[in-house]
C-alpha cells in the first residue's frame, strides 16, 4: 500500500484525494495540508487521513511514500524539491513552475535526489487521446503529417487567476503543448509560431495575456501541429486531437452527459452541451493518472510522465510566448 | 433512341419528363398526354414532345417505343393494358390498382403481350437503401435476421387524395413493403401483422383510414421485419432502413441539403431538417430508375422491377389491412 | 446510514456491493449472504460488512434497513417475502418470478408488510433513456405516437441458463416492457403482438424459446410500441430508444468507451465497438438506481420503481409469450 | 438568353458545358475553343455550339455575351484581357496567374473595360460553405474569432503538372485563401504565417513546392484563421471549415455518394469515403456558381466574385510563399 501525503486541497485536490480513496488497498490517503486549515480538515476528516499542521509533517514521517501536489502553482518547485530531497515520489500538477530558471534548479534537486517525479498531464491519460496516440504508434494512420488539437475552456477564469496565471500559452496551452508531444512520440518538435488576440476580454491585453490564440509547429521529420485555443467556448469545453497520416486518420472527439439526440422541425441529430470542464471531462483520466503514478512507485519503474516533459512543454510554451511577441517562428532549445 | 410517350403531366410526371431528357440521346419524350391539357402542352413545349390529344395518338405511333404512366391511380391498369397490346414497353408509378381483382385482370393482359413492363418503386434505386440490399446480398452482414424500416412523411396529404389513396398500406406503406421484398431477396413473406392508429387527424378514422402505423412480417427464413409509419414527421422526410444480421448490420440514413453542423449553449451538432419530401429525397434514384428501364428495352433484358413486384406489394398491403382489422397474423398466399 | 444487507454475491451481486460503499455514509453494506460461501466471504471481507450463515441472521438483526436481492430468479419471491415480513425495505432485481401466481402471492405478503419495494429495473436510471422519458413527459416532443426500443445482447447466454430463463420474453424482453412504460408515462399498454424466430441457435427451439423477436404493442392513447431483440450482435450491446411525436422525435443511443473515430481508404467515421454488455453500459444507471433507492428509505418515499412495475412487465411477457404462439395480438388485463 | 464562349474543353471546361446547357434557355453554349481540337469538336457538338478556330472568332461575333475560361493558368490574362477589350462578360477560372506583376497589367485592362469579371472561386457557391458564411453574417455565432479550415486533396496530382502549378499555396491554397476571406466578410487579413513540408514526396522539394502545409492568419478584428492543407488523403477529398465566435460555432462537414453506415464486430457507424474528388464534391456549386454569373450579366448587377477576389488571393498566396522561406509572419498589403 503506498501512503500518500497531498498538498493542496482545493478543487483538484478533492478529485485526487476521492480517487486515492477508490484505489484503497493498492494506496491510501495519510495526510493532507493546505493553508486553508478547514478544507484541509474536510478533506482528511472523510478519507480517514491526517491534517498536517505543517508542509514538513508528511515528509518527516518514515510511512509516507509519496506526496501529490495539487497546489497552487508559486508552490510547485519548493514543495517538488522538499519531497525529492526527503525521498518521497511526486506527482505535481502541471505547470511546473511559470519560470524556467527555477524549474531548472527544480530539476538539478530532483536528479540528485532521483526519486520518481510525474508532472500531472492527466490529458494523456484520457482514453480517447490517449487511443489516437495508441493508433499512431502502431503505424495505423502511416506516418503522422498532420496534428491538429481544438482546446477551448467554456468559460474565462476570473481575471485575478488569469493576472499569475503565467498567460494563455503557460497556463492553458501548455496541455496541448504536452498533448502533442505525446502523439508526436519520438519526433521533437523544432520550431514554434503562434498568434493571438484578447477577444473574449480585451481586459486581458492590458496585462499582456490574450484569450484566444492558434499555433503552428513544425517537428523534426517535417510534420506539422496546430493548436487552437479560446477560453470561452458557449456549448462546453472542446477537447478534439485529429492525426493526419500518409495512410488514414484518428480523431478524438468530445464528451457528453448522455447518448441523446433531439429531431424537431428546426434541427435534427441535435445532442447536448458538451460536459462543461475539465473535472467532469476528465475525470477517467484523473482515475488512470494515479493509478499510473501508483503502479511506477509499487513496480519501481519510472513515471510515464516525467519532470523532463513538464520541462518541455514550459519550454514551448516559452517559445510561444516569444513568438506571438515577435512575429517569428521560434526555434526550440532543449539542452 | 428509345421514344417515350408521357402519361400525366402532374408533379412526378414533370420529373420524369426532365430525367427523359437528361438521358438524351439514349431516349427522347415523344408525346405528353394529359387530361389537363394546358399541363400537357407546358411540358411538351418545354422538351420538344408532342402533346397528345387522345391516349391512343402515342400508341397507335409505331415510333413510340415505350410509356411512361404516371397519371392517377386509378387510370393505371387500362393505360398498362392499352400499351401492352400496343406492343409498348411500360414503367408505371406504383401502386399498379388499389384492387387486386383488376391487377390480376391486367396481369393476364400484360403475360399475353409478353412487353416489359416496370412498377415504379424508385426507391429500390435509391443509392443508399440499394447499398443495404447490395451489402445484404454480398453476405456483409451473414444472415439477415432483423430489418427494421422507417417511413415516415413530411406531413399529412389532403384529405380528398386519402379518401381516395387506398388506405395508409396500400399508398405509403406499400414502398415499404416492396423495400422490404428488396432487402429480402430470395426469402419470401409468410406472414403480416399490422396495427395503426389515426392520431395526426382523427378524421381519416371516419373513413376507415390509418395515418401511424406498425407492421411486424416474418419471412420465410424467419427473419422478422418491422415497419413503422407516420405520415407527419415535423422534421421532415424521414427513410430508414436497418438490416441487422448474423455478422453485422447496416443501415441507409436520411439526407440533408448540406453538411452543415451547429453548436451553441442549448445544442451541439445540429443539423438542419433532413430534405422535405420525397421529389428531393428520391431525385437521384428517379433517374437511375429510369436509366434502369431504358437499358432494359435497349438490351432486351427484363425490368429489374416487375409487375409482379407490383402485384406482391399489393398483396402485403392487403394482408396488413386484413390484420389490423383482424388483430391476427394474416399469412401471405402468392399463387 | 441506511444498513443493507446483500443476496446473492455474483456478478450483479458485486457490482451493487461496490456501488453501496461508494454511498458511504449514506449506505453501508452489513450482510452479505450467497449459497457460495467463498464468494459471499470475498465481498463481504472487501467492504467491511458480516458474512451470514444463513437467510434469517440479516433479517432478525433490527439494524439492517434494507435487503438487496441479487440471487437467482427463483429465490425472489422467497426473499421478498420474507424482508418484508421482516418489515425491511427491498430493492429486488427483475424479474420478481417467472410465475404469475408466485407474483401474485408475493404481492399480498408485500401489500400486507406496507414495506418499499423497488425492483431492479435499472434502465430507468440510465441518463439517456431517461431523458428521452423526461423529454417526453416535459412536451418536448408533442404527444408520443411511436415508440421504438432496439435491445440486442452481444452474445448469446450459455444454453443451461437459458433453459431455466422463463424464455427470451420473460428474462430479456422484460426489461424492454419496462422502459416502453417508463416511456409511455400514463398511457397505459392494452395490446400486444410478438412474433420470434431461433436464429442464433436453432437449438433454443427444442425447449421452445427464441433467440430473436419483434413485438408491436398499442396503448390507450393510440400511440404504438415496437420492440427487436436479438440474443447476439456482433459489434457490441446495442440499446437504443426513438420515441416520437406530433412534434419532434428524441432518440437515446449507444455509448462506446472511447470518442474516437477512424478515417482509412475503405471507411470514414468509424467508431469502436459499442460496450460490451450491461455491466458496463449501464454501470451509471445501477448507481442512480441504489442512490435513488437509498434515498427513498431515507425520505420515507415510495420508490420510484414499485413491485406492480414488475408484475406488469411479466403480465405484458407473458401476453408476448402467448402472442408468438397463437400469432393474434393479446389484450393486456390488468386486474 | 447570354450567350458563352468555352475557352479550355478539358475536365473543367466539360463540367462548365453541361451545366451551360442545363441552364437553357436562360443560357446557350455557343463556341468552342481549345488547342487540343478533337475534344473542342467533340463539346461542341454534343451541345450544338460551334467549334472556334481561333481564340478570336468567338470574341469578334457580337452575338458573344461571355467567355468561359477553363483553359490552362498561363492563358488566363491574355484571355481575360481579349474577352474585357471585346466588351464580354467574363467567368475566368483560379488563378488568375501566377505573377502579381501580369495580374495587374490585366487588372488595369479589365478596370478601363468596365466589363464583369467574376473568377471561378466555385467553394463559396458550395451550399454547405455558404450555409457557414451565411450563418456568421447573420450573427449566429456571434463575433468570429477562430477560423479553422481543413482541405486535403485525395492524391497528388503528377509531377509535371505541380511543377508549373505555382507551388502549393498559390495552385491549392489559394481556394482556401478566397474561402476565408468569403467568411470573414468585411474583415481584412492583416498577416501571414505559413510552414510547409514535402512529406507525400518528397521529390517536390527539388523544385522548392509543398504538399503539407499550415498557415495561421490574423485578421484586422484580431480573429484568427487557420489553414491546413495536404495533397494526399487517403479517405478522399477533405474539405470542412469551421467557424468558431463569441456565442457558438457553425461547421460545413464532407460529403459522400451516400448515407449508409456499418457495424461489424471491430468498427460501428462506419460510413464510406468521402468523394474522390472537386468534380463530384463541388459539383453542386459549380452549377450555382455558372447560375449567379449569368444572373450578374442579366441583371447587369456585378458578379458576386470579382477580379480583386483573385488578386488578394494570390497576394496571400505570395505571402504565405514568403513567410514559409522567411519564418516570420508577413504583413498583407493590399494597395
Amino acid at each position: 500500500m503506498i501512503n500518500i501525503a497531498l498538498y493542496g486541497a482545493g478543487r483538484i485536490g478533492c478529485v485526487h484525494a476521492a480517487n486515492i480513496a477508490a484505489l484503497y488497498p493498492r494506496a491510501k490517503l495519510t495526510y493532507v495540508f493546505d493553508t486553508n486549515v478547514a478544507t484541509a480538515a474536510a478533506i482528511a476528516g472523510k478519507y480517514g487521513a491526517r491534517q498536517s499542521d505543517s508542509v514538513e509533517q508528511a515528509l518527516l514521517d518514515a510511512g509516507t511514500h509519496a506526496v501529490l501536489i495539487a497546489s497552487s502553482t508559486n508552490t510547485h518547485v519548493d514543495l517538488i524539491a522538499a519531497a525529492a530531497r526527503a525521498g518521497k515520489a511526486v506527482l505535481c500538477e502541471k505547470p511546473i513552475d511559470l519560470t524556467m530558471a527555477r524549474v531548472d534548479e527544480c530539476r538539478k534537486v530532483v536528479a540528485e535526489a532521483r526519486v520518481p517525479v510525474q508532472i500531472g498531464f492527466n490529458r494523456r491519460y484520457d482514453r480517447s487521446h490517449r487511443a489516437v496516440r495508441d493508433a499512431v504508434r502502431a503505424g495505423e494512420i502511416g506516418s503522422l503529417e498532420l496534428l491538429v488539437i481544438s482546446s477551448r475552456d467554456p468559460a474565462l477564469a476570473p481575471l485575478p487567476y488569469l493576472r499569475v496565471s503565467g498567460g494563455l500559452f503557460r497556463d492553458m496551452t501548455i496541455h496541448d503543448f504536452d498533448l502533442a508531444r505525446f502523439v508526436l512520440g519520438e519526433d521533437p518538435i523544432r520550431e514554434v509560431f503562434a498568434s493571438g488576440s484578447a477577444l473574449v476580454d480585451p481586459a486581458l491585453s492590458e496585462f499582456g495575456d490574450l484569450d484566444t490564440a492558434m499555433v503552428v509547429m513544425k517537428a523534426a521529420s517535417g510534420a506539422l501541429v496546430h493548436i487552437n485555443n479560446s477560453r470561452r467556448a458557449v456549448y462546453g469545453y472542446d477537447q478534439r486531437v485529429e492525426a493526419f497520416g500518409s495512410s488514414g486518420m484518428v480523431q478524438s472527439g468530445n464528451l457528453r452527459a448522455s447518448a441523446v439526440t433531439r429531431f424537431t422541425a428546426s434541427a435534427t441529430d441535435a445532442r447536448e452541451p458538451l460536459l462543461h470542464f475539465f473535472i467532469d471531462r476528465y475525470a477517467q483520466s484523473y482515475v488512470d493518472e494515479l493509478a499510473d503514478f501508483i503502479g511506477a512507485i509499487s513496480e519501481q519503474r519510472p513515471p510515464s510522465v516525467n519532470f523532463e516533459d513538464g520541462r518541455i512543454a514550459l519550454l514551448l510554451a516559452d517559445a510561444a510566448c516569444e513568438s506571438a511577441r515577435s512575429g517569428k517562428a521560434v526555434p526550440v532549445r532543449y539542452a
